[in-house]
């Protein structure tokens, strides 16, 4: 399988990205890698391997930049060319780390969107307290949704649970602000009947609140919530773990304190660690598209690289196709 | 000034109700108290004030009763009568820490709303690490919002912090997925226009990854959303506190280390502890009616004694007409 890479984007770039695909490149021998960008500055990390290639370009979409002007106009970018790549044939999925919104449009504009599915997701694995993690959609790729959309979401988030992820009858979950099935507002009311009716393993609502304990192995919400249910874990987490780190600090006993539980700590830091959990895919488009986190290092990427193997080799993007397909019909 | 409590209301009522309204009545003695509930049981913990009456009610509202239904019934609750008496005129402001939504459907279906509003939002004070808070509303008193609705509770939370909170200058902030103007979904990028061409002191949007860090003095979204929000930060404080407890009762090492620790840890839990705060205020009725949290002990309600007492001092109530009414003319 051929993995088009954007080596420019994200906060590490490209030696991160570069040092994370020398090491996929070692453990999966059966990926051919492209990678798009700077040439010499590429070279300066590569380790040499007859499956990688190198496709030098100049333009770079820089994370400030205006998502969708950006990728009309900048053609000849690291990401624009990689996404044209997965549309060309050359490549059966691509990763970048870059500009999320860029990414999205180049997803929707380049790749372009399954037939019958409206919008596409942003669909990260969320870590939680026991490491399993678990598939939530829409996180930010559209913010204003209708009850059919989060139905496709929870039929392409299952299908990826079940086929990616290897959970068998994946327990779909409908974020909202109460358990019970007339809790909600209207979008959490009409979307419960129709994911009631829906042939997936939906087991109702569940709340913001157990989010860390995994409550379904996916969870559906529309892109609005999503992203501020994903910011305020962030914000509640960094918030407590620097006033942790300034009560550790504050005097002699608590820094002798500190240093005998510091292993643990870190311990506990890494269990909600996204570099493990690999990108976001981007579900919904005519082939996967991952992005990656925006300050991935080596690590993050060489398990983005395993998620997007993953999801070619289990053919996720057919089994969407096919799922709407079906849906149309019936 | 006379206040009606429902003693009745709340996970540990009456004991931690009259306890809290013991202390309250030593430190306020501005205040006359009507006790709504078991007047046996309420006897049990008083302590004799010629400024306390005790109005026997056997209707208890349970935290599982439907919240309408409940209040058209149970007439003779210690709920619906405390309210009753408040908009009889018998009470400046009530508190309860029962049914939240019994208590909203008492405040709109008895107390009433003011002319002009058309949603009463909840609008507690969120502890953030300063320890100095701030109000967001609606908090979940109605989970579809329009972006009228949300100005109006932005007049409200600024009226509030302003009077009631001494805060000069209110800085007001809508809570969405981005900085920018033109980042969110339909209502925030609406509202957002709403807030910017009004007579408020408006920030911009804020992050819920900020919210601990106290971003602004008023936080205004709608009840789904902040109802999320809230959720999701009580949710992944509670996972992280209870994950570390769990780092440090692993071994020996950690166990002594997390003696050192203790004082210094329960400091900041402190931080974010509700009961200093006082209770939601459900803002836009014809007076104040204040939500106590469902687990409130003692100080808890001696707290919202004093919020209630400030809130009718300061005439929050008639400051919000007065704004409603000249925005109608304007």
């Amino acid at each position: 399988m051929k993995l088009a890479i954007d080596a420019m984007g994200g906060d590490y770039a490209p030696k991160e990205i570069v040092l994370g695909i020398n090491r996929a490149a070692k453990a999966f021998p059966d990926i051919e890698f492209i990678l798009y960008g700077n040439e010499t500055k590429i070279r300066e990390y590569l380790e040499a391997s007859g499956r990688i290639t190198i496709v030098h370009t100049d333009e770079v979409i820089a994370g400030t930049d205006e998502p969708v002007r950006s990728v009309r106009r900048k053609k000849n970018s690291s990401m624009v060319r990689m996404a044209q790549a997965v549309k060309d044939g050359e490549a059966d999925a691509c990763i970048s780390a870059g500009n999320t919104g860029a990414l999205m449009a180049s997803g929707l504009f380049v790749v372009g969107r399954i037939e019958g599915i409206e919008r596409p997701a942003l669909s990260p694995v969320l870590p939680t307290m026991d490491g399993k993690g678990f598939v939530m959609l829409d996180l930010g790729a559209n913010a204003d949704a209708k009850p059919e959309h989060l139905l496709q979401f929870a039929i392409m988030g299952s299908l990826y649970a079940e086929k990616v992820r290897g959970i068998a009858s994946p327990r779909v979950g409908l974020l909202n602000i109460g358990t019970e099935e007339k809790k909600g507002n209207e979008l959490t009311k009409k979307t419960f009947q129709l994911l009631k009716n829906a042939d997936l393993n939906f087991i109702g609502n569940v709340e913001a609140r157990d989010l860390l304990e995994r409550p379904a192995d996916v969870v559906v919400t529309d892109g609005f919530t999503g992203n501020m249910v994903l910011k305020t874990i962030e914000g509640t987490a960094g918030s407590l773990f620097s006033m942790i780190k300034k009560v550790f600090l504050s005097n002699i006993k608590t820094k002798i304190a500190a240093a005998m539980i510091k292993s643990e700590l870190t311990g506990l830091k890494n269990m909600l660690d996204y570099s493990e959990y690999g990108g976001s895919g981007l579900m919904g488009l005519n082939a996967p598209v991952i992005k990656a986190h925006g300050s991935s290092n080596a690590n993050a990427i060489y398990n983005a690289v395993r998620q997007a193997r993953e999801m070619v080799q289990s053919d996720v993007t057919g089994k969407i196709k096919a799922a709407i397909q079906s849906l149309k019909i019936n």
